[in-house]
């Protein structure tokens, strides 16, 4: 074993400790958790292996939870997750595409044996790993109790960040301001999209001299009449004077991510582009002005819209959302009317993507941390719209 | 509209016909479809979007599909996919993030006002990106008819490949050699794990002069003692010599993607990985003559485990799988007793992962494309333990 985790064993064990709170304030004795980001907060579980079925089986009593997983990835186990070899579990490599039994079948039959159908069962029913066919399965295995359902339970509890978490969310906010500067430098006239992306992929994994990137994420990237899309990536043909680059992309350490955005402009910008980054970059400081602890994330919306609804643009999509492990936290949402309440230490990333006009578009971002009395960027990009001469 | 398809408009109305052939076959009228790769298969819609709800409409009577997804990434659709714009709808921003009702319930309200609840429909039960609310919200729409199970469907349609998707597939061959000769140009002692990492996905992106690579998929790598677990990453620790590294990487050219592996050892190999490898290596051999039109996958299996069997190494998972967009194909498995047929232009990705010691481990893998007579190889790397000195 090579274990060198990211977070000492008494910090799993807090977050279990709370998250079994939870589970018994809902009246939950077993969670099996499927959403790989949620298993690898609780234990440092890292392996790329969700593609198949396995599930971290948490009880209230027990101290470690269990994780069953392929037999091929219980190695992955034992170098990333912080528990015991014993509560790791793996089930044969003939459950793999086999119709008669599945690795949900193993885990049926490991919790059968541990006297665990008897207790009060929970799963994520939201998780995109819980398939039809795995939710049915565990509903018909004669459990004593119906299945309960803790969708975004451990989701939740990630949202405010430890100390040691906070430290790898601003070293992801560098990593993401090297792979911005990458790519200012990459973009040039006759250079292909793709060397780009080569570029900007390559600074993600480098990180800086002092910590590494650990892991590559596909940045959204627009270039000419693509910038009015939020999703898509580059192509092979050559960059273009006049082009602009609309670039979305996370520098991440230890799988914290830290997202930030930044527009590019080849040769002259169109004067409706300045006009647009001008309200927008007014629209973002007026929001992190409005974000401090007790206000809630629909009075930052309310900020940015204020400052952009008197304009003759628009924006209709949300204007960010809670960030982290893997990116996107489904819980707080820079959105209207949203009423969680900001709250020390919790990180949002700010996506002011403007992609309301048809063939251009422009999109600024970045990740605050919410501190004591304001909100602080893990960014230090200068807040402004590139321009390649 | 910047359409710049990677297929003409005749090979996906094509492949909808051959969908829309297999529908009628088993009953259906109408499939939503979820899965990202099918609905790029079948549009190439390449918006990385499947995080919120979408789906594509494909009905029996109509020449093009509906791609209904949210309003932001209507656009994403009017750049890749192959439709009319009237046949991409976007829901409401406001229904992100919304408990009240989100983007199924705009799917389904949109395929009420089609008068297409009174079809019968079908969806993809084991897609992921079908969540149980999904599935539930289908159910009781007050559908004429049960909701019906199209699970690869599409997924096998995908499994022979049409000259164009092979050209691609031999380019992300090319592309996957490129990152393995620039991870044995990288892997020196001192050299941070991550820097080497930063090789291999800027050489991914990059492609060839010729073409580039469209799209970064994380590569597996272990190494040390993690080369005995397949689904793991790096970290920014520096090499040191003796360190051998399991390389498991894609090349993707459209998102077609080819796999190859190889093992590079830092330093004089220690006398059991080079047995392991000259084993695999035979064992790979033996499985490339047994693979010819007419055998079945399980004789591929086979003819390896004939090599493997008797030394005193093993393997116990499956020898690989059907490959094309976005890797793994979920149908064709080179596995014991598996009876799909080998037929001309299918892809495969055999993967000679040998992770069965504790502490050490070997890879080998290419992707083949199944000829008339036997298969070809669409990687060029030389099949040897790569020995830096």
């Amino acid at each position: 074993m090579s274990n060198k985790l990211p977070f000492a064993r008494h910090e799993f064990i807090d977050r279990l400790t709370r998250m079994k709170h939870e589970m018994t304030r809902r009246g939950f004795d077993v969670a099996v958790l499927m959403d790989p980001s949620n298993i690898y907060y609780l234990t440092g579980y890292a392996g790329l292996s969700a593609y198949v079925p396995q599930g971290l089986i948490v009880d209230v009593e027990q101290e470690e939870p269990i994780f069953v997983t392929r037999m091929m990835d219980v190695k992955c186990a034992y170098h990333t997750a912080f528990m015991r070899p014993e509560n790791v579990v793996g089930y044969p490599e003939d459950m793999i595409a086999n119709e008669k039994g599945d690795g949900t079948d193993f885990l049926l039959d490991f919790m059968r044996g541990r006297s665990l159908l008897r207790r009060r069962i929970a799963l994520e029913k939201g998780a995109y790993q819980l398939t039809l066919s795995a939710w049915d399965k565990f509903c018909n295995a004669g459990a004593a109790h119906p299945i309960g359902d803790c969708t975004r339970l451990v989701t939740w509890l990630r949202l405010i960040k430890s100390p040691a978490e906070i430290v790898y969310m601003r070293q992801a906010g560098e990593i993401a301001d090297s792979a911005i500067m990458a790519a200012v430098e990459a973009i040039r006239p006759g250079v292909r999209q793709c060397d780009v992306g080569a570029a900007i992929l390559a600074a993600q994994a480098r990180g800086l001299p002092g910590f590494g990137g650990d892991h590559a994420i596909q940045p959204n990237i627009g270039i000419g009449p693509k910038t009015d899309s939020p999703h898509l990536t580059w192509t092979d043909e050559p960059y273009q004077l006049g082009q602009a680059t609309t670039l979305e992309l996370g520098g991440s350490r230890f799988r914290y991510v830290s997202g930030v955005s930044r527009t590019i402009q080849l040769g002259k910008p169109p004067r409706e582009l300045v006009d647009l980054h001008e309200v927008t970059v007014a629209g973002m400081q007026a929001a992190v002005e409005a974000a401090r602890p007790g206000r809630v994330c629909g009075d930052v919306w309310d900020a940015f819209d204020a400052v952009i609804k008197p304009s003759r643009f628009e924006k209709t999509s949300r204007l960010g959302y809670s960030i982290g492990i893997d990116w996107l936290e489904w819980t707080a949402s820079l959105q209207s009317g949203n009423r969680t309440e900001l709250v020390p230490n919790m990180t949002f990333h700010m996506i002011c993507g403007m992609w309301e006009q048809e063939g251009w578009g422009y999109v600024l971002s970045e990740t605050f941390l919410v501190g004591d009395s304001g909100v602080e960027s893990l960014s230090r990009s200068p807040r402004q719209l590139f321009v390649i001469a």
